[in-house]
């Protein structure tokens, strides 16, 4: 008999694990919603014509994706991040009232190699808002990767630039237009290849690289490079909104943040953790959605790798427990009063695992020791003919009496 | 240019039906956790030589699913249901402690052909009990699927029949051992063709048609007609503890459900909304785990149309806000202080909208309005420097006033 096994490259999230990723993308939503922006779900599957459109893609991005033909040979493939989905969604909607702040957290798929923290099926949770073309959008945006980044005890930074000042400082120290984009994609490479690599790329491509040695100009100190750099007065708006709401340490400004997608059109960031690669980043990209066919939008969001996050917290998250209290009947026929009992608890939104094995109490204990459900309870005769309950804490191992007829303060009794 | 649409047979859940989506799916998960079940997650794409290993599958299922290659040749296809992928993890983990309780709620695709209320791509809602054989484990998941029931507001029924006992009766009214599984399948017509067209169907096969006048007896009649039947009486076993935990009125017996899938072993039940196509399902399932190459694991669970649900529940269901107060500056320069108390709100847990257009008050008002937001509040020069917000409720159209030093109360006074 063969082992099935799960599928290259893709990976099965066991309880204990799915129980830390379910915390992280709950902690997202929160946030997301906190600030109103609503869910949107698209399916997993979209046209190929669709998922072809983005950026230099085209027929090249089979290599890339998972496609397939239908059984009426219609082309189509599975959706590679919740961007493309979305602009369709928006192109298509022209009438959503505006802004429209939406996020989706959801499973892409890619046919990348497979290799270390990277999965041919990974989770991402994005967040964007279309219609706002200010540094107010800006702003919030950057608000919320940081408000998640708390929420989730992280100690990340978002390091942020933006597309046109880097464009014009480029441009101001001798990269011609036309170089631009192939100066950047060097840039881009500085954490790979080093400054002297970058150097060496940009000389060989004919590239002024006199900008290297701008690339870590402060704010302040770049604006006497670009005095009348109106794309500048605009990033410097956003950091003042960043140090206005007091989360300044948690945001950095980096001119030789590049970002490699050609999509975007302004303020560029990334989500460091300090430790690996980025944990998420994104930007404003206001041409997107004339691509698919949609009125000119302003669009700005972002996206969070939950599968990152994940491998950076998986260790230092505290396992989740299946229940609060384990139930269990000395003997089968005090089974219907477990159910009663264990219903009572539920209400009070106690999470509660009865024994289904009919096992004696001490292999019960045992059991809801290991699963880390802190308390358990059994019910026999004589709890039954003494209408009380003993709740026995598995670390502590002290025990609290409740009589039956108080049942319905346990909750209180527990925290 | 042409308009990108969604694939065939899929949709897009905008925000509206999405939170609508969401809240139904909380309610599942939030119930499952009670009772202890843990999340477990899968990927979308299964080798197909596991996705064909279903029932009578094969080389056939190849129709029915989205099936293809990827670059390596290998033969892949997206998972058509939740229940196989979990039985390769099952079969695979024979170390996991019993019982294991496990919950997913996750997309499955289907090739079938596009038709109202039918998805080629829609959500399931999993929960199933694997190494626990007896009632008390049968009763759990009914009590599981009654409590969703109960918490969604829906007057749902669940049917329950037991394989084991319809074939004893089908025995003893002469349908032989052989003709069994045919006979259930015409049994399973019955919604559909009605007992005449099943009677018909049972003649030309040459079965026994006599079982169709049973087929309405109460537990109790079948009782007189299976004396000896150890499943009937695992089946009341399962009743009594129904009834002792007052759920009752939401269990029904019926005879005649004989559910298509040959995999059931033991209890089968279905929900039934009271209108269209049931809404759930499931069964035990014993021997479901060694056709995937695991040990011998008793097995019970059952599953829940999301999509179905959603189409029950939609009109009825209230529209969600993206949140609770619209937060708007009077002018661009208070924009930070509109920050700031949005930041106190959200701490509080209240989900706060900002205006990020900088319209005028009467405008920001009917965004509010259209959105459903209950709450504005205005932060012009007035209200900054008299230290003192204004909460406009938009349905009543009273306000209340809030000094700046009490904004942390806010959450209660809204409640």
């Amino acid at each position: 008999m063969t082992e099935f096994q799960t599928v290259r490259g893709m990976r099965d999230f066991l309880p204990e694990q799915a129980a830390k990723k379910q915390y992280i993308e709950d902690i997202c939503r929160k946030v997301f919603e906190s600030y109103g922006f609503q869910p949107l779900e698209t399916p997993a599957v979209e046209g190929f014509e669709l998922l072809a459109k983005k950026g230099s893609g085209g027929e090249a991005i089979k290599d890339e994706i998972y496609y397939f033909k239908d059984k009426s040979d219609r082309e189509l493939g599975l959706r590679f991040d919740l961007t493309v989905p979305t602009a369709r969604v928006v192109a298509t909607n022209p009438n959503f009232q505006k802004p429209f702040k939406r996020y989706q957290i959801g499973k892409v798929w890619r046919y990348d190699r497979p290799q270390a923290q990277r999965y041919r099926e990974f989770t991402q949770a994005d967040y964007d808002i279309f219609g706002s073309n200010g540094a107010m959008a800006d702003f919030e945006i950057i608000a919320v990767t940081v408000d998640v980044l708390k929420k989730l005890g992280l100690k990340g930074k978002v390091v942020v630039n933006d597309r046109k000042v880097l464009e014009e400082a480029a441009e101001k120290n001798g990269v011609k237009k036309e170089q631009i984009t192939d100066c950047f994609r060097s840039i881009d490479k500085l954490d790979k290849i080093g400054k002297d690599g970058v150097e060496k790329e940009l000389k060989s491509k004919g590239i002024n690289a006199i900008i290297l040695g701008q690339l870590n100009l402060s704010l302040e100190k770049l604006e006497k490079e670009l005095p009348s750099s109106v794309a500048l007065q605009e990033l410097k708006n956003v950091f003042a909104l960043v140090k206005e709401a007091g989360i300044q340490e948690y945001v950095q400004f980096d001119l030789s943040l590049a970002r490699g997608l050609e999509y975007y059109t302004g303020i560029v960031f990334e989500v460091k953790s300090g430790m690996g690669p980025s944990i998420g980043g994104g930007g404003r990209y206001d041409r997107l959605i004339e691509t698919y066919g949609g009125r000119e939008t302003p669009a700005i969001g972002s996206s969070f790798g939950i599968d990152r996050i994940l491998d950076l917290l998986e260790k230092q998250l505290p396992a989740f427990a299946p229940a609060k209290i384990f139930l269990a009947a000395i003997g089968n026929e005090n089974f219907s009063e477990v159910v009663k009992i264990a219903g009572k608890l539920r209400e009070q939104g106690v999470a509660v695992e009865v024994d289904l094995m009919d096992r004696n109490p001490g292999k019960n204990t045992e059991y809801a020791y290991k699963k880390g459900i802190p308390f358990v309870v059994f019910v026999g005769e004589k709890e039954i003919s003494a209408k009380e309950l003993e709740l026995k804490n598995l670390k502590t191992g002290k025990t609290v009496k409740v009589k039956f007829s108080e049942i319905g303060k346990v909750a209180e009794l527990m925290k």
